[in-house]
């Protein structure tokens, strides 16, 4: 088996580790910029390269849409169809679908939906969204879930947690006896003795009650996974909220195996996180809030927009080396902000994914040297 | 003074040459993408260094709205503040205002107009023109005429060029006592035992009348600015036109000065114009093609959301080395295009002014060779 997690230091709950998988390594504790569908809005593969992304994520349900899955399946892949030869993540939908709200209805087969792009009728169940991700043949694909909606009655974090669990089983099952259907099955088996495959990775739920989120994560890991998440986070819940549903699920995820976190957080958190001992993050957060001109630097956020800056000639971030700070002044990139400039996105989320990044850089190298514990959470 | 013109291989009327300015050389023939407010639309100044561009043009008229003269000039220059280290050009603002159309009003003095952006007056003269170009600090500037609009009756082009003669003379006296206002004007000075300074073009008028574009430019060159320019054209008349007018003024514009044909052409043009004596040339076309998914490439033009290249995995242009055709295939652009992806306008510009650079770079190549004649226009 080609996927593999190991440990290389831990200080206190943090570690650092290796994922090895078809399209590479990926050095863990990281954070995945979300390409969407199979771009990181406004910023070129070869730039992501220069940030050190490592792997990214690709959205299930808007590459299920368009280009459509047999489109990229026929292109050998979305590495190949993006032109991006590192690992990629692929969700399973789940979370799309269930944020068009009025435009779903959910039972135990699965979760009838209307595209927001034509109103046509599609159908997600864990059978026909994991034929997806086998389709686009992504490093790591993840199961179908239900993502509770907040808030819910316990009642209903229950139902819902335990429909996620049958539905873990029955992604695992088609998973199965279908893998050996992703594009580059074949390719990779004349490259490599060995075999080579996708990761499954299963999802915690639970909504906000720490005993389900605790029965979520023991019933999803005995199925065996190859990684595990802890989703239905980041969905309007107070942050100490999140933190505490993190906490409380964590210790109960196989240490051997990849950690991740769906869909958080701050630059302060991400680092929080990894103290945790989780191995992975995305959000939209750093390219989202770029493209709205809130920018992350070490000396905490700036609105680019701010008259403040319409003269101000020093780059954006003194201490950063990324290729925005060490060309551009605050004004010029006010100047492209305001008059609604294509490169102020660009440039904007180039400077807040390098953020991100070299946070998650620091703090595996000092986890690695030991020093982690006297890192703190800038931004 | 700094702004010198070499001329080093001609070829029948081709020629090849160096221009001498403040921020550094540039090598004509040469195409000058258009970066309209200080930015080439989604494409970062270090893609542009890669791309070989060797001076970019600003539009005044933009930049006087937004950020100002004031805040350019307090920032040392339109180089310094776009952070681009090479050449740059802007027009006299005199196109643009005449585009407005119903928000002008035009007199001997100058002419009043209504910004785009909130509707409030402002008032464009030789005078104050001169005044914003010499602020921004270009490298190159051009004189402030009226764009005589297309039909027009020949006593109308005549009177038209006649204003614009005496613009001319009004644009070089303002320009002779305040040249000294550019903003890099001290630093130049400290940096270099003699003067750096900018450079004024003429430019010439008469409508479609070969005998009116004689006078005009006869007239103007007579006033010794340091190059001319051809104006007035592509602004609706046929192609022919616009070839009949360039070719009855070259040979009256002085060979040892840069002759420049603003807001031309096709990638088939430009070589043409290069070999009736045009050093300099700039055209919206290929950012603003790329723009909306029409691509110049080596086997002709590409509709990139034509359905037929939705599984292409060839590259757009195979004879093409710029990095889009290196990395992404058809199906990809196609893809991002049409998932109206910010990335697709980046991918496209790139592609798009690599084509343009290339040719102008072929071409100077050949001419220097001695081979131009046997150069066939591509695309």
């Amino acid at each position: 088996m080609s996927f593999s997690f190991h440990l290389e230091a831990t200080c206190g709950a943090a570690r650092a580790g290796r994922m090895i998988t078809p399209h590479g390594e990926v050095r863990t504790p990281v954070f995945m910029p979300v390409g969407t569908v199979a771009s990181v809005k406004g910023v070129p593969q070869d730039v992501l390269d220069e940030l050190d992304v490592q792997i990214l994520l690709n959205n299930t349900y808007h590459l299920y849409l368009r280009p459509g899955v047999e489109t990229v399946r026929q292109l050998g892949g979305v590495q190949k169809f993006m032109a991006w030869n590192k690992p990629i993540l692929t969700d399973s939908g789940g979370f799309q679908v269930f944020s068009l709200s009025e435009l779903r209805k959910i039972n135990e087969d699965g979760v009838q939906f209307r595209s927001h792009l034509d109103g046509s009728l599609h159908f997600f169940s864990p059978e026909t969204s994991l034929a997806a991700e086998i389709g686009l043949g992504a490093d790591i694909i993840m199961a179908f879930d239900e993502c509770t909606e907040f808030p819910a009655t316990r009642e209903r974090a229950r139902a819902s947690m335990e429909m996620t669990t049958r539905w873990a089983r029955r992604s695992q099952s088609y998973f199965e006896s279908h893998r050996h259907e992703v594009p580059w099955f074949q390719e990779q088996q004349q490259r490599h003795s060995r075999e080579q495959r996708q990761a499954l990775f299963g999802i915690v739920q639970g909504g906000m009650y720490p005993e389900l989120r605790r029965e979520s994560a023991e019933r999803t890991v005995e199925l065996g996974f190859d990684g595990h998440a802890i989703g239905g986070l980041s969905v309007g819940e107070p942050r100490e909220k999140t933190w505490e549903m993190v906490s409380e699920t964590i210790p109960l995820l196989p240490a051997d195996k990849p950690r991740y976190v769906m869909g958080v957080g701050t630059p302060e958190e991400i680092v929080e996180y990894v103290r945790l001992g989780v191995d992975m993050m995305d959000c939209v957060l750093p390219t989202r809030a770029a493209r709205h001109g809130l920018l992350f630097t070490s000396e905490g956020k700036v609105n680019i927009k701010n008259a403040r800056y319409a003269r101000d000639e020093a780059p954006l971030d003194a201490n950063c080396r990324c290729k925005v700070c060490a060309r551009y002044s605050r004004a010029y990139l006010r100047h492209l902000y305001t008059s609604q400039e294509l490169l102020a996105q660009t440039l904007n989320t180039i400077h807040n994914l390098s953020h991100y990044l070299d946070i998650m850089r620091r703090v595996r190298e000092t986890i690695v040297s030991g020093e982690f514990a006297s890192v703190r959470p800038v931004g």
